[in-house]
């Protein structure tokens, strides 16, 4: 029975990439479930990919997690496959950061091979579309049983790139956070998960104040009236900002990882 | 064998929602076949989506039928779980109305549950994701062969939210028509089904009139001179109204709900 | 075992069309793995269309190909299932050219048949809806084994109809091509294909004119200065036309079926 396939890519869905990879996919492993997480998330923004890869895996089921989100295809970057620590996924993409988060939710990387010579590969190897020569081949093959460590020639964990993001930090009452992504309502979703408020001084109810703008701490958008702030946890436990039918981008003049002080009142 | 499952929503495809809803199926069932009826209705809109829902079930195999647009999310509205009192089909959503005009399609609703406290839910349960958190894994519980009485809670099918659609009638040879829904040519679809213009005084190829606007009743577009209107049937054998390579939504100045008023000419 | 199903439409997944094909084909052939080439095509653009499948069938196995851009749906354009000389592959769609170039691609027609009066079509087939009625379940029950003469009606090769595509030629030194399709990047697709530029006096890294403005052929983007123009092969290893981060159809002006004239220089 084939390991099942999750694949994320920024391919859009207007032209037919996504639809050759599954059909590459089908060929190598005509019995591997194929689910598509997103192929919308704009193109080239390999950080917003990886939060998304990172907070949607732990819904996934273990098996091969395929995705493709590479403005440097047809550079030197490398193409790679990696096992996680815990849970024995297997990551498949471009070394460019696109996997680095995620895996780094499953303790980390076990092993690494280079892929640029895998045996699965589709020859010839366009310079252009390494998620149907490259990728996807190797994904199925994965799925259907291959063993990883012949998968690609081996390289070291710590070489591995990682995705560029910037990092909370709490000092006394207050917290410095980082707008990391936004959403098409304008919503800004922070770097700071569940785990980090606990034991903080912020209460459920209570007044923040956002780079001294008032809001609340508050469960979901209807807890605060028409165009008024909101901090709470987004439906992946990680910390968001909002505006209740507004958007908390604008309200706030907030661009991509700039620091939000983030205060009880 | 597990029952095939459709799943319809707003979500749409930019994002990761319906992805993940797909992953969290394929882990509680992985056999059941999953089939994408439309993501891309528009958002918040659930009379639209409950007329799709009620045309297409006819063309689904009997099975567990998903349907999210959930604009109360995170308020009181319950979510639910039905059983059709025909073909043995089960409809999971939010009690909004959504569900309640594919349920009287089919005989109308068996058995209804709350599914609120379901123990298919994944827990905890978010805020603002239901799809995710209650309805996919419920959904999914069902098609690999849960009971349905044990999802949740009884209630009573007389309490389940329903969509307000206005009622078309006749008077004489006069059609009193609704503008139910519209899709983005400007068609206009309205509140007439086929069997409701049998035995009428509406014939084929005759001219009507619409609101003092002359046009044709006519079998499909190019029935009709470029810039001409025409009543006709759509491929779900329901009437609405077109102007060929033209929007009758504008050329009749027509909001959702007003009234059309039609006879032949 | 049914055999594969890939689906290439114009239907856009705003709405339901495509879902609904899907429930269609699932009722048929429940066993059948359906493969999604592309939906989003711009809208009744057959030979773009025509293109994309044939260029994309290779990376497919061998199975039902079905595939709809139908702006002629209702009017009496044939419908057509035909079954491919090589590989035994069997194309299923309306008879307006959008089968032939893909057919062309794997030694031609074998034999053809009519499916007008099919007897796998749904009744009563509508005015406007035949992926639904017609196409998708013919694809469905071929998949499921039915058998291929008896789906329809057999009709000459000859007759059926073929894409409207110009053709390069080559004058001494001098290609002469036309662009037969843009993406939404501005590139422009030749009607030059890998094998024809074999022997020419063409050569990667040397300069090229196009109408008479300089460029390289190259073997991607970044190969080329921000703003230049490359002539290259595709990832289908076709020729075709790109300005590094701009777009060649606009900087060379340049409409469908036009004639370009490319040498070495």
């Amino acid at each position: 029975m084939a390991r099942p396939i999750t694949f994320l890519s920024d391919y859009g869905l207007e032209d037919d990439f996504v639809g050759v990879c599954h059909a590459v996919i089908a060929r190598i492993a005509p019995d591997a479930r194929v689910i598509d997480l997103a192929h919308g998330l704009e193109r080239h923004d390999i950080r917003t990919a990886a939060l998304v890869l990172r907070r949607s895996l732990p819904f996934c089921a273990p098996g091969v997690h395929l995705a493709v989100v590479d403005p440097g295809v047809g550079t030197a970057r490398r193409a790679i496959a990696l096992r996680t620590t815990e849970e024995d996924r297997v990551l498949v993409g471009p070394d460019n950061g696109l996997l680095s988060l995620a895996a780094q939710r499953f303790g980390g990387i076990a092993d690494v091979v280079d892929l640029t010579r895998s045996p699965h590969r589709l020859q010839p190897v366009s310079a252009t579309f390494h998620g149907r020569d490259i990728f996807a081949p190797v994904a199925a093959a994965l799925a259907a049983g291959a063993t990883f460590a012949e998968a690609g020639d081996p390289i070291d964990p710590d070489e591995v790139a990682r995705a560029d993001v910037p990092l909370a930090f709490v000092d006394g009452d207050e917290l410095y956070a980082h707008a990391v992504a936004f959403d098409r309502f304008g919503n800004v979703m922070l770097d700071v998960e569940h785990a980090e408020l606990t034991g903080s001084g912020f209460r459920l109810g209570q007044g923040v104040e956002v780079n001294g703008r008032g809001g609340v701490y508050a469960t979901t958008f209807s807890d605060v009236a028409p165009g008024e702030l909101l901090l709470y946890e987004d439906a992946y436990r990680t910390l968001a900002l909002a505006v209740n039918r507004g958007s908390a981008r604008e309200l706030l003049h907030v661009a991509r990882d700039d620091e939000l002080r983030i205060r009880p009142r």
